[in-house]
């Protein structure tokens, strides 16, 4: 089925954020087996609005909208679409009342917030859509359906968006499809971006059903196997043997065959089948690591405590990094990650302690230690292993490449035995 | 004038890249003061693409395009834009030079490649069509002009588009423009998006030039004010007065009045400012507010711990929690939160600790203490303020809310002077 995304929103058209919403939709189309032939941005402008979604829904069988479902006299996405489907506003009793409840508990929290006539517009629903209930909003998504088109308005914030997509709509759409797509994502981390791709060229050249289609992300390369066919059965037998091969090829640089799996859900699944308790160094990822270990459910089981030394003294009080050290090979060195390694180990009486000290800068750089110089350690039962990086791009960008790399050090060490309970 | 963005790419579609090139062209031309109505991505599929373009210079001034000018058989935007706009494909002297030119230097270096007969196409240019040349790559860039439209045609690869960008298209097209745009951003913390909307409904209402705009953040709502003039004085002059009324009705929940700055920036500015230091005892955040600080240059001179105490142990030994506090009260508690600040700002010897325990869920909630339930405490001077909240969604959500709430809570404490350096 021909599908087409519409992003509403005039920060997109002022270039204020950038259209992640729209990659994420594509991929998850490609992952249905449904082919995107056009991605449109318009802003909350009624008339232009209104002249998108016709032309939309006149040459695509599916039209996703993001975006213009809040409160505001600007968030007209509901309106529009309803008006162009035909399908006039109605109030919706449960909207209301969940919407009633979530003010209810926001307002309890937040004595100066209120509740305001433009919150009850959240209420009204064009009459026979499938109101998709929002659990990180007040913005409920809906489901359109008239003369065999298919309208789908989804709010435009990604945390709001992605999980009522995720929950709702994929299985929705999945029925609608009537060949079956199935496919396998196969998850790597320690390898470039360019090295998988070279890696793989001689499968993808020949590929027909299944097909590979590679995606990177920061520190990951992620692989999408999908296949068409009959029943998932017939699917699964299809991708079978391209995952073997591609074990055979990255093997230990697999960390996830699970569309779900995050790296620190692999590593903090890991520590647990281990029976491995986890401390955190952190100087240039100022918690940055810890905050994506916490954000596993249940990571309270393995990890006890982090330590974001930004200081030198925090580095000597909390970790007894040596003032000498310091002092002679400063804070961006080999032998200060491995101090703070070992001092972790000992102040959190954790199995590991994974310790990252580096320059994000963008000032402070020099000849010897450039922007980007990040060391690591990994501390196990006395021994600490370390790592030398040196990444490029900004600050941010150097962050996060430290965090993605600490995360598959972590694991590497874990995989191969160098931490190992004993 | 009217400004519309192309991008073509399949990649795109699949969701393989996120569309970066659209959110910097929408920056470049809102800065120029080109109203940009639409961005569009399409395939490299002829007819759709034969399609996107006459719509796109039907109801547009400037259409720029990116992507698709590559040397293979899919590469299609100079061919298709030329027929679009009726002017026939010429070679052109200069652009073969150049290309000859780079294609031994690449042949020089590396011995697999070959020139091919598919390569000699970038050689040819729409007759009449300004051409731009590449300084990072084989395709060159196109401006055509015809009737009163412009099209702009330049490579995909942000590297090579965006200098062909700065250093040829935005002088070309400052010099088309006559008038001028120009807009501030006025940030607010600690107001929910409808109680702002309500609180400026009446000067949406009534807005013609400047226009005010509402962005929500996670915790934020941002309000950019937009004015149209003859010159960038008149429309700072005219802006000036919507600021003030802006200032006058938000007063110190505005944390910035500039685009770029961040609420951490803004924390981290007011501690520089006052001359404190500050240290956080996190355990549901997991680290995630000290990496916010951390993510702004020169936060060293600030911020020197943090104490990620996701452990009860780690409570008491890092923070000198008292075991009794954790038994009767529990961790998730205003108790807890008081003397995890206290304790914060003795080991660290900040002036300032500011604490966050909650449960950020999905399971542990009670009837009692439900998921979503978090407290803060902020340290001062021996003194402790708590503040309780209670977030809704899922453990993304409700940590990146008490992110947020924390900074604000933080900053809520300095402007108030209950923090203040004596």
């Amino acid at each position: 089925m021909i599908t087409e995304l519409i992003s509403v929103g005039t920060e997109i058209l002022l270039g204020n954020i950038v259209n992640t919403n729209s990659a994420y939709l594509s991929e998850k189309c490609a992952q249905l087996g449904l082919s995107v032939y056009y991605q449109t941005v318009v802003g909350d402008n009624e008339e232009r609005m209104k002249e998108t979604i016709r032309t939309a829904l006149g040459r695509s069988d599916i039209v996703i909208l993001t975006g213009g479902l809040g409160p505001t006299e600007d968030d007209l996405t509901k309106e529009v679409t309803a008006q162009v489907m035909g399908m006039p506003l109605v109030e919706d009793p449960h909207s209301k009342e969940l919407l009633e409840a979530y003010m209810q508990q926001y307002k309890d929290n937040h004595s100066q917030r209120r509740i305001t006539a433009n919150n009850y517009k959240q209420a009204l629903v064009p009459q026979g859509a499938l109101v998709l209930d929002n659990h990180n909003g007040t913005a409920p998504g809906l489901i359109m359906e008239k003369n065999g088109k298919i309208a789908i308005l989804l709010p435009g914030p990604p945390i709001e968006m992605k999980p009522m997509f995720e929950e709702e709509v994929f299985p929705y759409l999945r029925k609608k499809q009537p060949e079956i797509i199935y496919s396998q994502m196969v998850k790597i981390c320690g390898i470039g971006e360019s090295q998988v791709a070279e890696e793989i060229q001689d499968l993808i050249e020949k590929q027909e059903n299944p097909t590979i289609a590679p995606y990177a992300k920061t520190g990951e390369v992620h692989l999408r196997i999908t296949a068409k066919g009959e029943n998932e059965k017939e699917c699964r037998k299809m991708i079978k043997p391209v995952v073997r091969e591609l074990k055979e090829r990255f093997g230990k640089n697999i960390f996830a065959t699970d569309e779900k799996k995050t790296l620190e859900e692999a590593v903090v699944d890991m520590l647990k089948d281990q029976g491995l308790t986890l401390s955190l160094a952190e100087s240039c990822t100022g918690g940055a690591i810890a905050s994506r270990i916490v954000s596993v459910p249940g990571a309270s089981e393995v990890f006890t405590h982090g330590f974001v030394t930004y200081s030198n003294r925090a580095k000597r009080k909390c970790l007894g990094v040596k003032k000498s050290t310091l002092k002679v090979f400063g804070a961006v060195s080999e032998k200060c990650a491995k101090e703070m390694a070992k001092g972790g180990c000992f102040a959190a009486k954790t199995d590991i302690c994974l310790s990252v000290t580096g320059l994000a800068g963008p000032d402070g750089g020099t000849e010897e230690t450039p922007v980007g110089t990040v060391f690591m350690g990994c501390c196990y039962n006395d021994k600490v292993i370390t790592h030398e990086f040196h990444f490029t791009g900004n600050r941010a960008k150097i962050r996060e490449q430290a965090a993605a790399h600490a995360l598959a050090m972590l694991r590497e060490c874990m995989m191969e035995g160098i931490v190992k309970k004993s």
